[in-house]
């Protein structure tokens, strides 16, 4: 039994966050109602100003308040060369770590068929229309050197053959079995830069 | 650059929590933006109402959300009994893991000179005051066994010999340098059970 109901409450709501139990939610009440109530008061409303306007870009599938963000709407960005990523925090690290000036878009995950993770759930029927559409030169396939990052590259391959378009993997030199966010800026720029077309 | 500026207000957001850095906050935002933004709603609204409703109780210091809380108001718990404890998580261990049936003080902290925290950040003039009545005859000094603990425990015992009270120890038994709150039930029931008088 807590000695507050609201506190209780707080603790419960906490767990929603990833990796967060019962000892941890537990923590973070505590310190924000004895030394943060402040930072617990921003951290409110930019959380129901998050949820309620952030979308995704109609164009990259990337988070965006707007209905296009800033990279797709830039006039300055090779529209021929388009990334393939499994998450906007991949968009990032390649953006600080390497030159690119292409485009990206977003896959939200990747192919995972026993979590229920198919092509649809990827958009990759919107890759492939965007594909189809003849702008896009080359797809830099950039999902995660895992199992199933393996096979989702294999995928959008064939995806970028069936329009024309070619596929390249970024080289190795990323470890295996690792996370493409993780990896250094150094060795990123430099898988970067070395990625070769994918052989038919 | 993030896609969202409101994306990256609620990373920043994050990191006021205990703990999570800049890669987590990341990861937390994602997911609750990508999976469950119920879940994020509930979390705002949680953190708005505990830190605009949720005080101290007036008599032990824990937090509540009423005045005096519902175990200091309680006509069935023991008058005669005071446990000092560091922290709410402390009494919520108590209550579980024993068959306590007196009040708490919850210092909200320990001695720290150090860090600037001095009898009067832990409320001891109020302890002092709450001894000096006459109701009180044993407190039950439950610091947690590290340094600071036992100093503040230490300073405690003074305290409650000024006012003519019995000052008491858990027993030994507590793994030295551990948290109180991370101790299992069997060892701390006992170490609470086989508590002794702490000589002049
Ligand atoms: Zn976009
Ligand atoms: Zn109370």
């Amino acid at each position: 039994m807590s000695a507050s109901p609201l506190l209780a409450q707080l603790i419960e709501a906490l767990r929603c966050l990833p990796g967060v139990g019962s000892k941890s939610a537990q923590r973070m009440a505590y310190h924000l109602l004895e030394r943060d109530r402040e930072g617990g008061l921003r951290l409110s409303a930019a959380l129901a100003e998050a949820v309620e306007k952030v979308g995704h870009c109609e164009s990259c599938r990337d988070f965006s308040e707007t209905p296009v963000c800033a990279i797709c709407a830039s006039a300055s960005r090779e529209r021929g060369l388009l990334c393939a990523i499994e998450s906007p925090a991949d968009r990032l690290a390649i953006e600080t770590a390497t030159g690119y000036r292409g485009l990206y878009f977003v896959l939200q995950g990747r192919l995972s068929p026993l979590d229920g993770i198919g092509p649809k759930e990827l958009g990759l029927d919107k890759l492939a229309a965007r594909l189809a559409q003849g702008e896009v030169r080359e797809l830099i396939i950039a999902t995660n050197p895992t199992v199933e990052g393996e096979a989702t590259a294999h995928y959008l391959a064939q995806l970028a053959r069936q329009a024309g378009v070619t596929p390249s993997r970024l080289a190795h030199g990323l470890p295996l079995g690792g996370e493409l966010e993780y990896v250094d800026r150094g060795t990123l720029a430099h898988a970067f830069g070395s990625r070769s077309e994918i052989p038919s």
